[in-house]
């Protein structure tokens, strides 16, 4: 169930020249808010602007060349719908992306402008899964899950490989947990490059199914609620959750206003743009300080995408 | 009236101990568009977040001993009373800001945050100046102007000489001009450092007294007009303008849609917060695409200090 480091490895080198070695940044007026010394590794100015390009681009690459031939199809959405979009565009791979009516057509656009082959259904998840299970039939084309797929895992890791590179002796890194690929991708790179590098997920409080399978040790579902961190609606899979219960240490739960103040703090402080889902790893932080006081700490901020016509401030 | 190479070095040796080295930033997708290189000079990431602390420190450090104990003054309601006050904190000399009545709380908290001595008067123009010269007279503090002052002006050069040392062989830079300090102190950063870099300023057309001085070669008032680039309302001043009337080669006036599509698009596709009036030198480079086509071009992001609640977009 958990990979070994060799995969990892091998990730690293498939992503590295399809991606930015994004920066690492550091905010004096955040530490001493903090208390601790803090590490942005900023995915927000990734490609396409967020961390689910490094999955796309490794999960496209480990398939053989007559899949590769017939193409990707996914039902996000979201950040992964546009990364699969740009990462099979590099790879010269066709990527059809199922979106509902409801989807903003600012990110159909987004999705076609990154040569993605866009399908329209109702917005329920069966319609769109049903689209999607016709595309695989007729064209042969190959479903990836954002978040509950072994190589997206991989290449979601990269991210906190490279962080590990650069700042070698973090005591934490924190990621946003909402499918779970990133979050399990960033325990497995801390457990093979950290040294005693723990790894906490930030979670909406509204949405807490991981939080309550870490507790239970079974998968759980988020029945009702809803957030602002819009990326983080989703719920973990049999894939990453072994590989999270085995190497995460803790979840901590964040509410609404709590993902605001740490957004715009960010915003305010570091001038730098970051979406809602992003916030809630350093709302995870301010929210237990004392934990994290005088240690170095890696934050992942996943992405930056947001509508700046609908802002919560 | 333009001061020689080594006044430049000296004002670089005396500003670097205390400011960011910031980033510079690219764009593919931003190239594309305007089909030039460009290379951001990240000021918005300054300390106090903008590049008027360049400026600040460079002056303090300048004075006597006398001077620097009695103190200095502004009655900036912008960044440069929040710069002054942090650099005047960074060198332990006492700091009296003059500010407006108007001045929104959260400058008012600012400065006083960085230490700033804070004196509240009638909006206008004249209390204003009337406060500041009680000051002078009572305290003996040392009255500093944000633009129209020669040790401010070689401490703004330096964001430009950062540049060129990291980008030897621009063809451009780009900056914003309001009172003229950053122009004036870019023009001789690229003057005596860059090879052919020619120096253009980008103006808000609502406000055009320098590109109107530049023409009649005599120094120009903004008799009526308001612009959402809060931070250029000010005037050219007699230190300043000889040196942009010798070093500049033109001004691009941009009308105020401009500046907030450029504003939106560095946002949006960088990731990072500008405010209005650093897109202002963007939406110039934009507006005579033509003429920096296949250039390479550096751009001074001057500051990031905006109101979240209060976005035009």
């Amino acid at each position: 169930m958990i990979p070994s480091r060799k995969f990892l490895e091998e990730a690293g080198k498939r992503v590295a020249p399809f991606v930015h070695k994004t920066l690492v940044l550091t905010s004096y007026f955040l530490n001493e808010k903090s208390g601790a010394q803090l590490f942005f590794k900023c995915e927000n100015f990734q490609k396409m602007g967020a961390f689910k390009m490094r999955g796309a681009i490794n999960a496209i690459q480990q398939l053989s060349d007559a899949q590769k031939k017939a193409g990707v199809v996914t039902h996000s959405s979201g950040n992964f719908g546009q990364a699969l979009a740009l990462a099979a565009k590099s790879l010269a791979v066709p990527a059809y992306i199922v979106m509902p009516q409801s989807a903003p057509s600012v990110k159909v656009e987004a999705v076609r402008g990154y040569g993605g082959l866009v399908t329209i259904t109702a917005s329920n998840l069966e319609a769109r899964e049903k689209a999607a299970d016709k595309i695989v039939q007729e064209k042969g084309a190959v479903l990836l899950h954002p978040s509950n797929d072994m190589e997206v895992i991989l290449g979601q890791g990269t991210a906190a490989m490279e962080l590990l590179e650069e700042i070698e002796d973090l005591d934490y890194i924190l990621t946003p947990v909402g499918g779970g690929g990133l979050l399990a991708g960033t325990a497995l790179a801390a457990h093979y490059f950290g040294k005693n590098t723990r790894v906490i997920g930030g979670e909406p409080l509204a949405m807490d199914d991981a939080y309550r399978a870490l507790k239970s040790g079974k998968i759980e579902a988020n029945e009702f609620g809803d957030t602002i961190a819009d990326g983080l609606k989703t719920n973990l899979g049999d894939i990453n959750f072994p590989i999270i219960k085995t190497l995460v240490t803790d979840i901590i739960r964040v509410e609404e206003d709590e993902i605001i103040a740490a957004m715009r703090l960010i915003w305010e402080r570091m001038k730098i743009i970051i979406e809602p889902s992003s916030a809630v790893a350093f709302g995870a932080l301010l929210k237990e300080k004392e934990r994290f006081k005088n240690n170095k700490v890696g934050i992942i901020l996943s992405g930056g995408n947001v509508d700046l016509s609908n802002l919560p401030f």
